[in-house]
């Protein structure tokens, strides 16, 4: 079997293993009987528990920017784009709830490198939601543009929603509570976030009525 | 010194170096320098260094937690409910940047017992916002009530923007970059999820304009 699947079958072990028990807590040894390989070789190709821990960390990362980039059409117009980058990203972090663990709650729970590479996850997720806003700004026909602070802000807040909708909706699954499903998620965010949008790519802002 | 006000000086220079130096990292010899007081003291009033971090997390979290319930005026209408049930959480965050980085970046990152206390401060929050969006949805004349489900949805995303938000604003003004003042990350916030809000309460939805 080639070096590379090899390597595969074993970061698939660990981000089940990593997530199932913890970084401190998995042994080595699951994810080497896991994996249907011995432990030796395990250490071999991937070097040590550090290592296939950045490895997970890495591998789901990627997946799930590239999930997001694949599911937006950038013909589309903003408000499906939105929509369309939402799916993507409730539909894989759905339906990869070990990726999203390692990354969410193991990989920021035990300090730097690990921290560190989920910061930069972060930071591309934030690029991609801003870039997103800016342009849902100008198609608006914003008179005035957004102020650069202001989008990055509303990007920050966009990505902090997801985030947080998605380790409720897979909490919810993997307890077997009543599913919402990913395809609810992302409704639920639309629902919360683009009439928001919408209006302030158009110069409508909220002020409090006066009393 | 009667012993309240000495282990409130303990618990604020634990606030304090627990935020600049971490958990683990963190000395209680600096601690006990900074709260003027012997070590031995330290230790015989607040116990260990787990305790005294927990001590923090706790006073942390109920100080949070009584400036955003101080701030609604549960008379007011739900937006101004919201708006000042923001400016709350985002004055509070800007002002004790100490403890929302033990609360929300220390406190997540040291496994049990302290993410746990994290994750109760969380639900309520979770729960004052679950409250605010279904009186909205009565207010606004509701035909149909919102499901719980989606209302507990929005609520998690909506503190999940609020807590992304403050750590941007305060990541910004820490590192001495353009200010974001924590009435700009309220109304950033409030842009985003009113309308939304609004538009649900009144059983208007977003959905995809035929191509």
């Amino acid at each position: 079997m080639p070096r590379e699947v090899r390597e595969r079958q074993m970061v698939d072990a660990a981000v089940e293993v990593f997530a199932r028990r913890g970084y401190r807590t998995a042994s080595m040894d699951e994810i080497a009987e896991l994996a249907g390989a011995s432990k030796p070789l395990v250490y071999l190709y991937l070097n040590s528990k550090e290592d296939l821990f950045s490895a997970c960390i890495r591998r789901e990362a990627e997946a799930l920017i590239a999930a997001v980039r694949a599911a937006a059409d950038p013909a589309a117009p903003a408000d499906r784009r939105l929509w369309h980058g939402l799916r993507g990203f409730f539909a894989h972090t759905a339906a990869h709830p070990d990726g999203w663990a390692v990354l969410y709650c193991q990989a920021r729970s035990h300090g730097e490198p690990f921290a560190l590479e989920v910061a930069a996850l972060r930071q591309r997720l934030v690029d991609v939601v801003t870039q997103l806003i800016a342009d849902t700004a100008r198609d608006g026909g914003c008179v005035k543009p957004l102020p650069g602070e202001e989008v990055s802000g509303l990007a920050h807040a966009l990505v902090g929603a997801a985030e947080s909708l998605a380790g409720w909706s897979n909490a919810r699954t993997g307890s077997g509570g009543p599913g919402h499903s990913d395809r609810e998620a992302a409704e639920t965010l639309m629902n919360l976030a683009w009439a928001g949008l919408e209006n302030l790519a158009n110069g409508r802002r909220w002020a409090p009525a006066r009393p």
